[in-house]
């Protein structure tokens, strides 16, 4: 039997038809469809490590997975045969040989997730499962303005809750908004790490500072207030994308 | 009963979950998803004519339909009473009264389609149902040459069907590549009207072109010999966008 070796690979996913990423009792998850293929190529029972556990809806164009199979031909051919057997709305970028104890959760410095939001008077057909729409005309300046407030090492405690046990100290390192198009606008985020529903609960923040609900004194207000009652709902997760995840030089192989 | 008044709206839909545009005898299209919702919001018995009949798979951001109905209210309630009706892949973008013998098929003087084209070694999870995957490396002078050569009036009998009775003379107005993006191609063509799968079979024989396997000549060979066979099989519906329909000025209302 081939020695088990351990692979490192970048996914991209459509998040519409999943519960999420993390396998459950029933329904389809991204996690579940991984390892099935991977185990129908490899004939192993195999288990899937991620970056991030994204919600369901939300989608990925960076996820980093990680898993340990046996394989006797090539890195090339191990690819294109996940990709032959994997479901459409999953693609592996890349694949790589990575070093026995990486893991792609515990060994991640950063990750960035995208958030899109369609901003015009309807809604539309095309892009209805890939980006928020939002009708009310928004004060970006305004935005910008707080998202560079919630850049640094803060206690995110009113933005999302801590795994058990941790704390809710995080470090946002980059928080921005840009325009894609006249009516399309992105927002990037980067971070350490993210607490659960993070970067949903700031979004549905900021666009209420975009809509003139809030102001940048609410958000000062309502982070040092440490409550997660204080910050506006999660943002439907259609318009989030986890795009990338960096680990520190040397760590993947 | 409030007198039947002739209506005009621009549409756009998803067309991933249709059997394309025109009702047929079981299965989802968007005319008969738009007739329902329009009789339901206006109880009576209505048909709506439609510029273009999109295939199935195909998307559009700007079909133009028209139907006669009776509304008591305002066009602006119609307008949101329809999208509050209508299923989250078809919009209305827009709506207008329109003189009562506007017909949106034979008043139009010119149509305008996109074709997008994900030029990557791998396959896109996200957009999958939205642009044309072509792995092969793409010559995009050899491609926008080609497209000016279409351009013109000709016998378009070597790239799509006429309806019966009528000849395959078109005239492209506008045939051209651009660059979304470093591996994102759209294809615009605009013409008086086209001939059936007229728009995917020309991508299909460009695309030909682009990856060295024809050249100019040969296109020229093809649109000579006014024999269907002679070009490409059409490029997958999922590509392809119906962008706009121009009339002549008065002609709507």
């Amino acid at each position: 039997m081939t020695p088990d070796r351990r692979y490192c690979a970048v996914v991209e996913y459509d998040g519409t038809d999943f519960l999420g990423f993390q396998v459950q009792a029933t329904g389809r998850t991204v996690q579940g469809e991984l390892e099935r293929s991977i185990e129908h190529v490899s004939q192993r029972t195999i288990r899937v490590d991620a970056a991030g556990r994204t919600d369901a809806g939300v989608h990925a164009l960076g996820q980093v997975v990680a898993f340990n199979t046996g394989w006797k031909h090539g890195l090339t051919d191990l690819h294109r045969a996940l990709n032959a057997t994997l479901p459409g709305d999953i693609v592996v970028r890349s694949l790589v040989e990575a070093h026995s104890d990486f893991h792609p959760r515990f060994g991640a410095i950063s990750r960035t997730y995208r958030y899109k939001i369609l901003n015009q008077q309807w809604p539309s057909a095309v892009h209805r499962n890939y980006m928020h729409h939002v009708r009310e005309d928004l004060d970006i300046a305004a935005m910008q303005q707080a998202s560079q407030f919630l850049v640094g090492s803060h206690d995110f405690s009113s933005f999302g809750k801590p795994p058990q046990g941790n704390n809710a100290v995080r470090a946002i390192t980059q928080a921005e908004w840009f325009f894609q198009d006249d009516n399309r606008l992105t927002f990037s985020i980067t971070a350490n790490a993210f607490l659960y529903r993070m970067v949903r609960r700031i979004v549905g923040t900021l666009v209420r500072v975009g809509v003139g609900i809030m102001d940048l004194e609410d958000v000062k207000s309502i982070l040092e207030a440490r409550d997660l009652s204080q910050s506006a709902p999660p943002v439907p997760a259609c318009g989030l994308y986890l795009l990338k995840v960096i680990y520190p030089e040397g760590s993947l192989a």
